[in-house]
């Protein structure tokens, strides 16, 4: 089983929609989950607050790809045992550094800390940013240098792109957030739109190899396409839509396999 | 460290706000999550349909606790090595089955199973179900006998009051669901209202003992207040809201311990 296969499958399934953007959209609203593990997205060493940053960050990330503003979140949370009351509360105050509204949840005890988050933001009505409409001839664009999370042991806290998100409204074809790796991320966006990409340039991070820009994860920049060439602060762009076959990804014309994380692999 | 004392702390956080009901209430909207975790909630034996089931019943019971109707879930879940691709179908079947449109969500790996159910419900703005507005001389109903999950070990497929929550629209001065025990949530309600209640029957179900009744969680009917009796069928009237401390509740004139579940304890 891997994560697109089981997700395939859930898209097929009666009594599910929607499944596939960043976020599900509902009239002006969107609403996200992301949910972290103790041991594969942090670690019990990490500083508490780090860790409640990143929950939120991540969420944050999936509101800014859909251009949306975010609203208010609700937090679940698994509490082991090495997770003291002081440890919890530092926790709580890291995700409260974002100001988005923490408005309930739920708690339990678990062996590993599992956190859930669920952001819900706000976009005009119709016009939020997915991940379908890239068309053939599209410009490629990544919001920053990719690599530098996994140069870093995935150390750095995501900073979520949501005044970019705003900006693209009208102006991006399809815009998602790179959190598994740009190959499997833009072979995701590629499918969706049916169509292939071409990629020439890709922006390494200093310090970073071209493998973990290319399939590194947790870069949490935007990947977007445009009809027409933008001009916006710190974009860079990284290649083009074809027609082709959905979902391949070529650089410098060889195929690219999609490798980025998959949690059942 | 206590659920109590922790949800009361977040609650006196500058960044949150609404937290203490069953749902947040957002317009006409109303927003829960929900977590279950493998040896707390369900176990490795139980049938995945009925860990899939169980996990958007208890979302939907806190819908039901606000008089709303549900649109739409997301799903988080973190999946164990144990867990097969077989596994894991059958569970989202399970949870299929409450025809209620899965929309969204995320996929992690873990040692534990752990899945997160965030369920979003609609209810006409300002009329949603509240704890806080019990008034003392109020009645307080259940919707059902108690102890009967506890008596099964918690194996019962909780049946949400979705019906009935929509009926109290109007009627009931407070209301919330069963989840952790009589005891303990019957206190919440009365903390958050700033009254007292004195109970005089309890509706014991068959075989399950008074302790269960009182303690044992997991019942899922609703707890409600009303100024005017109300006929309506199934519910039992356990007793009558009093002026007094706030969040202290009797049994036959004796003061009864939230002795409910939590987390931390």
């Amino acid at each position: 089983m891997t994560e697109l296969k089981l997700i395939d499958w859930l898209r097929r399934q009666p009594g599910t929609k929607g499944i596939g953007d960043d976020c599900f959209i509902f009239s002006d609203l969107v609403f996200t989950t992301d949910m972290m593990v103790e041991g594969v997205h942090f670690e019990q060493s990490d500083e508490p607050e780090a860790v409640g940053c990143k929950t939120l960050a991540r969420g944050l990330s999936d509101i800014a790809a859909m251009g949306a503003t975010p609203r208010f979140c609700l937090l679940s949370l698994a509490i082991p045992a090495w997770a003291t009351e002081a440890w919890t509360k530092r926790f709580y105050k890291g995700l409260l550094k974002h100001k988005v509204p923490l408005t309930g949840g739920d708690l339990s005890h678990a062996s590993q800390l599992v956190c859930d988050i669920m952001v819900c933001g706000q976009v005009a009505k119709g016009k939020a940013l997915r991940r379908d409409g890239a068309k053939p001839g599209d410009h490629i664009y990544v919001s920053g240098d990719l690599g530098g999370n996994a140069r870093d042991h995935f150390k750095r806290a995501p900073e979520p792109r949501l005044a970019l998100g705003r900006k693209l409204i009208g102006k991006a074809t399809a815009c998602m957030d790179i959190s598994d790796g740009l190959s499997l991320d833009l072979h995701r966006l590629c499918l969706a739109s049916g169509v292939s990409a071409d990629l020439d340039t890709i922006p390494v991070a200093t310090g970073a190899t071209m493998d973990q820009a290319l399939h590194g994860g947790e870069d949490y920049e935007l990947l977007f396409t445009s009809r027409i060439p933008l001009q916006l602060t710190g974009i860079k762009r990284i290649g083009t839509i074809r027609k082709g076959k959905p979902g391949v990804v070529k650089l410098d014309g060889k195929p690219l396999k999609p490798a980025g994380y998959d949690h059942f692999q």
